[in-house]
């Protein structure tokens, strides 16, 4: 890591996938430079954004001549960490954990699914692309055993803030969380939150203002 | 909606529905009054930022004597516009679509689900809470004509933009965009995307960084 990447602002980290998305749509239709203002109309962000988000990184080439597409993906590959492989977990092996499971572009991008958990006797035995639901009870010992990083929290909040408890004993690195709570566990360990309901209340504000302002 | 609550940013609005669900939770619990004090530690945000926050929306009562828990859900729902029922369908049937139309808490908050679709044969005819997944052909039409407010896309990105234009086309006004790939339609049609694997690559940065600063 440079000494620039310290302290990087979590609204360009935010940022960092949809770019390494769109450079990805690029290479696949075989484009090799784009220019900052060309990346810009596409992606419908500011040149200048663009820019300063890269500048946190060294800036990654020559503006006046374009950005070199693959040279640049690799590198926001990189930087995002999917050069390497990060074991995870799923634990909630309802509808939304099994979606989850399902999905295999994770695994394009290095994501590898080990274990699932529940703690439903109905499901415990199942699979999911090969991979059996154990029981909540072996939690601790797998992540601890098996190189896990990151665990997938799909279960309802009462259990999530029990379970989050449990990760950290086990010395987890990362909760991906869809549990509709905050969890309260220590600061070394990273926590993204994807809260859905929050997420759809919001459209459901845009949604009622737009609809308010068009009667005015 | 009053002069104020034009122009709120979406950081504010983002901000909302947490609020939103701790307000109600301490409902549950039975608490009546609290202050922003003793709200900013519970929500670890600063005081004057709930303050702030709120004095979007006029304040919601005085600060000395602490808000009035009741009131103040109340009045963030309404903001939220979930004082009214709203009419959703899920255009995508394959896992996620039928994680997302089995989650009763959508319906606890007013959101109705009114239909599913899906291109494939072997989906359509099957049901989700009763739903029936119904053919693609059947969607524009059916929003049409069942007052059918908002559309969630749990679909490939290769579909979802053909999709967003047929809902476009059809009168939907708002669009709940888990397709990875950003949707190009027009403004009055609001959008809120959630970018799984965006949000799963942010985790990754975060635990990438974390643990070389660790290493240092």
């Amino acid at each position: 890591m440079t000494e620039n990447e310290k302290g990087i602002s979590q609204a360009v980290i935010g940022r960092l996938p949809r770019y390494f998305r769109y450079l990805g749509e690029l290479k696949e239709e075989g484009v090799e430079r784009i220019s900052s203002q060309d990346l810009s109309e596409l992606m419908k962000v500011t040149a200048s954004q663009i820019r300063q988000d890269f500048n946190n990184f060294g800036g990654f080439g020559q503006q006046g001549y374009g950005y070199n597409v693959e040279y640049l993906y690799k590198e926001i590959g990189k930087i995002l960490g999917l050069d390497r492989t990060h074991n995870f977990v799923i634990v909630g092996s309802g509808n939304l954990g099994r979606a989850l499971g399902n999905y295999l572009n994770f695994e394009k991008r290095g994501f590898l699914l080990k274990g699932m958990f529940d703690q439903n006797p109905e499901l415990i035995g199942s699979t999911v692309r090969g991979v059996t639901v154990m029981p909540m009870e072996k939690l601790e010992s797998f992540v601890r055993e098996n190189n896990i990083e990151i665990a997938v929290l799909t279960l309802p909040k009462t259990s999530a803030v029990k379970v989050a408890d449990i990760l950290a004993a086990s010395g987890i690195k990362a909760i991906w969380n869809f549990a509709h709570v905050d969890l309260n566990i220590p600061d070394h360990i990273q926590v993204e939150n994807v809260h859905l309901s929050d997420s759809l209340m919001k459209l459901s504000y845009n949604l009622t203002r737009n609809c308010k302002e068009r009667e005015d």
